[in-house]
């Protein structure tokens, strides 16, 4: 509480702070136009425009639209897409393990509270489940299904490991059901990996 | 599971509307109680002693603690402790269908808002999901596990039982990720019960 409250601004008011005051412009136009326009419908031109940002900052800053997006709307702590492209880099086999301790990797660090605030901004605000499924249903999911390569149901299959990711996440997040939520990263895999390769790249029925 | 479960009220007419007020006013004391002392710390003599009612007509009413907690808390449509008592009663074997089913059986019908707002209950307020927690483990839970009756880590299994469960909820009702959201029941079962079978009676590693 006391630790330098009255110190904490020796920050340059030079270039530094202008920076941030125009990400912080472009956060909150991303959010307007994300939410009246979608996912799809959203233009960076359009959310660059609103801020009056140079659109290529937009790139220079958030790697693109889905970072911006992944950052202004999800409040993720990494772009989902650099994130997709790691979990489909490796083994097909194994896509189960990784999507575990990646998931566990990026939120246990931070105690999962940015998780359980993204699904209260889910939840609440039916803005946020549309631009959330638009975006995910528009472009993660055709990424994974190519990615993955099964021929069966390649879109049900993503939706069904979604449904096991969202849960995780809600069990060891938000309700902290024991002992899920304290469980460790290696047991966690150990159970639930197999149940999202059987999803991904196994029998389904 | 519902034969024959709540039939047990042939409700005059006269009655009814004095007996509506009197539940409100049940169902408001049971929220503000719940929230204070949690699940396991609230009595049904204080529920009713604050709504000024007969302790005896949260049986006659609610079947107990649980059954006012499900109604009152969790808005839930049906007593989870007669569902689990439903899940629990046929083959071991197949407990993850009736899962599904069940799951599926409520929620659908009701076009997954109630679930939707109780997610978003529970993401909202630290509260609900403390008192959620409060019942899951402290009631359910020993339930489930004793029905089970895997003897590896049966509390493990349960959490991530529940974890499947919710996320199947979260992703056909609240973010309406598709195919999953309207994939009929039939093709649900075959794609999640044995997931949901192997957390509860099978290798989890």
């Amino acid at each position: 509480m006391n630790e330098g409250t009255q110190q904490a601004e020796p920050r340059r008011r030079g270039r530094r702070a202008g920076g941030e005051d125009t990400k912080a412009a472009l956060l909150a136009a991303a959010r307007e136009v994300f939410m009246q326009r979608g996912y799809e419908g959203a233009t960076v031109r359009s959310i660059a425009a609103r801020a009056g940002v140079d659109a290529a900052m937009v790139n220079h800053w958030f790697g693109g639209k889905e970072g911006l997006f992944a950052k202004a709307v999800l409040q993720l702590p990494v772009d989902p897409n650099t994130l997709v492209d790691h979990l489909l880099s490796g083994p097909r086999e194994h896509i189960g393990e990784r999507i575990v301790r990646t998931f566990l990797g990026v939120w246990d660090p931070i105690g999962g509270g940015q998780f359980a605030a993204l699904m209260r901004s889910v939840t609440a605000h039916d803005q946020v489940a549309d631009v959330l499924r638009d975006f995910f249903v528009g472009t993660l999911l055709k990424k994974v299904v190519a990615g993955i390569g099964t021929e069966d149901r390649p879109e049900l299959r993503a939706t069904l490991a979604a449904s096991q990711i969202f849960g995780m996440g809600m069990v060891r997040y938000v309700v902290k059901f024991e002992p899920l939520a304290s469980t460790d990263v290696e047991t966690m895999v150990q159970a639930v990996a197999p149940n999202l390769q059987r999803y991904l790249t196994g029998d389904i029925g």
